[in-house]
């Protein structure tokens, strides 16, 4: 990963990724910035910036050979890496996580659940088992794992924080909505949905 | 809202409130800049910058009060003012957002779910409704409702995206993974869990 990117520029190249994917479906060979622009609804200079940015070069009025520009991407963005992780919570956001077929495609594995449910303990999420929160420790070490994804309510999520970090894990994908608070070497990503939704009212300009 | 904040302010805000409600909760009275800017990891004139922006005064030594930044945070992003949404798709994505009891306290009300499976339709989610998609023209009346969460699979999102369009949707927050093609005074704003995912790994510099 191309550390040099600010958040804002790793997302948007994540959404050319995602047209020039389309594209590729279609057999279409080329792409105009232009085209780009108009289907995200941003600026074509950000877009041509952007592409200049990774060291992809277009030809003029023709732009954009997809394939190339869809490889540069995903080296950029690390993609071919595989990242396994654990899904922590088996409920219904757990199991639509676990269950995002589109995750493997950008090098992230999960591989399986942890619940605290008695009736969810051994059943399995496409394939995936769902085992006791309890056996985290050795489970870490069975599959090598130290990326989690936090699907818990409010109330248990800074205990379960505490037991997850206690044993092993160090990078925390965060999907309840609390701030969590852990050591300086553990990362932690607070998945916001709340500012999502608000975003999308600011830009929308709901009436 | 405030239409005049950037969405990175937007979200910042978003995490700030977070924070300000647990400190409520705790019945803590002030807050200041260092210990906001401390627990979300970003930098301390990043939190008094953003604060000043929205008029809210600081005193030295001892920060913000509290309850006093919690309320102009929701005055500025408009959570008060509710926003009736359907979420298309009842799969596990589509019942844990309806679910999220956290989005009503942020203005968000999700009054009814669409799907075409005949094995889901009829049964309730919190007693919210999952009705068969071919009678959406027909309750977005009934309901009042402009709003539209999509969590379909993308191969029939453009489909199910021109059908919600036509019966009158104007608004789309788009979970499926796919850019959709809509008319020029139609609003989508496209969720990326991916990019979200990938700004995790940026950040995190995961090894």
């Amino acid at each position: 990963m191309n550390n040099s990117l600010s958040q804002r520029t790793i997302n948007r190249l994540v959404q050319y990724h995602t047209i020039l994917r389309d594209y590729n479906k279609k057999e279409i060979v080329n792409i105009t910035s232009a085209q780009i622009s108009q289907l995200l609804g941003i600026d074509e200079t950000q877009v041509r910036k952007d592409v200049k940015l990774i060291n992809c070069k277009g030809k003029c009025k023709v732009g954009y050979n997809v394939n190339e520009l869809k490889t540069i991407i995903e080296d950029v963005l690390d993609y071919k890496t595989t990242k396994r992780a654990f899904v922590i919570g088996s409920g219904n956001l757990g199991i639509a996580l676990s269950k995002y077929s589109k995750f493997s495609e950008f090098g992230l594995e999960i591989v399986a659940l942890f619940d605290t449910d008695k009736d969810k303990v051994g059943k399995t999420v496409d394939n995936k088992t769902i085992y006791n929160l309890s056996d985290i420790k050795e489970k870490i070490k069975e599959y090598n794992v130290n990326i989690a994804i936090l699907t818990i309510p409010n109330k248990v999520a800074q205990e379960v924080t505490d037991l997850i970090i206690e044993s092993g894990i160090k990078y925390i994908w965060n999907f309840a909505p609390t701030i969590l608070s852990v050591p300086e070497n553990i990362q932690v990503w607070h998945e916001n949905l709340i500012g999502s939704f608000l975003q999308f009212c600011a830009i929308s300009k709901i009436k």
